[in-house]
């Protein structure tokens, strides 16, 4: 596991089904990666000094397997980083106990400014910073 | 196109970066289905018709095109239903005036409670009210 | 009243008690704010203007009076604004038919970076803008 | 300090202005009352066990008093509980290291179903379940 990360489910984080809206799950995930970069100075430090105004999202997506409720404690780790030219997709696995609950992917981009609007920089800089 | 919906995109919906929190797009694209249900009643009188809790997600997704922003009027159109025996796959795309935003799959079941938690429901029981 | 927003409650903004959970409440008075500014211009553009990083809160408050439902559509009105020297108290009345659901009121000051950090703004030039 | 509760404040749960979009310190504050409830079974097994919906919000509010950012670990704590024949009004006191972030208050009913809506029932039961 390269990275884990505790939710404590909360009453407000259900819907009318009595388990997780499942839009907060990505919520979630994405707090995950934020919480692992801080480890080398965090999301806005990363991108200030990449000239990026963020590392986000191209495609996303999970797989539910197993009813969230309000008390539960949910445990996110993050399975695998694959590094692309141009791309970084980020792996999850989501825990209450041993019940695996969700699955997730996040593929992300460091997006730079220009004067045509935002493009996909060189993911190799990033990596650099993550790997040391 | 099977269904539109809109959602006038505010300054909350958007992160430290200007653009939108992407887990929102998935809030929005459940908004989105709730509202295609209206018709047939609503997902609280179809689900008490069929007894079960909810039209739950098991798998879901989305690819971001186009950055949105506080301002934005996005249009979401369901494109596509398709209905397998225990699975009802809803595909979905956004668009911002004439620019692809985002597009979106969720794969849903009729969740029934059981003694031994929830199971999922004959899917044709739903095709059948929606398809009247 | 001086402004009307129309939000329609979804299953997604309800809790495991049916109703809606109520921070929503604050997330749809902030959004029917930023619709009336955009006749102005748009919260970006005024605070781009003015040098502001926002028109921000320091207090805020709702009392709720009739429960909200999937569903519902909230109709959300500014029924006053009170214009201080450094403040703007935004008041809010939302209805669900002839239902009151709400009241709700906004403080709001124009925030201003400065090497020791956020400081509130004269808020006669915001006033300026919006009374034209 | 009557109950203390940790967030750490994470990217999504900031606005465009880089600060937390503030509707999310209802939600935090919520979670606090949620959690604090815990050690008495819950709110779930609370209401069930007195015939109510939900321990629902009837006013509510905050004052905020220092910008929270991405990365701050914010700590809140209920600093009164004050018990009314019908209500339940709990403080809150939320702080950011030593630095006061916002103080906010829910005045909280004990919602009961009944064939004409739902009505505020007796706070006394709630009382002797968590002063035991």
């Amino acid at each position: 596991m390269i990275h884990t990360y505790h939710v404590p489910i909360t009453f407000g984080d259900c819907d009318p089904a009595g388990i997780v809206f499942y839009p907060n799950s990505f919520r979630w995930i994405d707090a995950s990666f934020h919480d692992y970069l801080r480890q080398f100075g965090g999301h806005g430090a990363i991108c200030a000094k990449l000239g990026g105004t963020g590392l986000g999202l191209v495609d996303s997506g999970a797989q539910f397997r197993y009813p969230m409720r309000d008390g539960d404690m949910l445990m996110i780790g993050i399975t695998a980083l694959d590094w692309g030219r141009k791309t970084l997709t980020v792996s999850y696995e989501a825990h209450i106990g041993d019940k695996l609950a969700f699955t997730g992917k996040e593929v992300r981009c460091l997006f730079i400014p220009t004067k045509d609007g935002l493009i996909a920089g060189d993911m190799e800089q990033v990596r650099a910073i993550v790997e040391g």
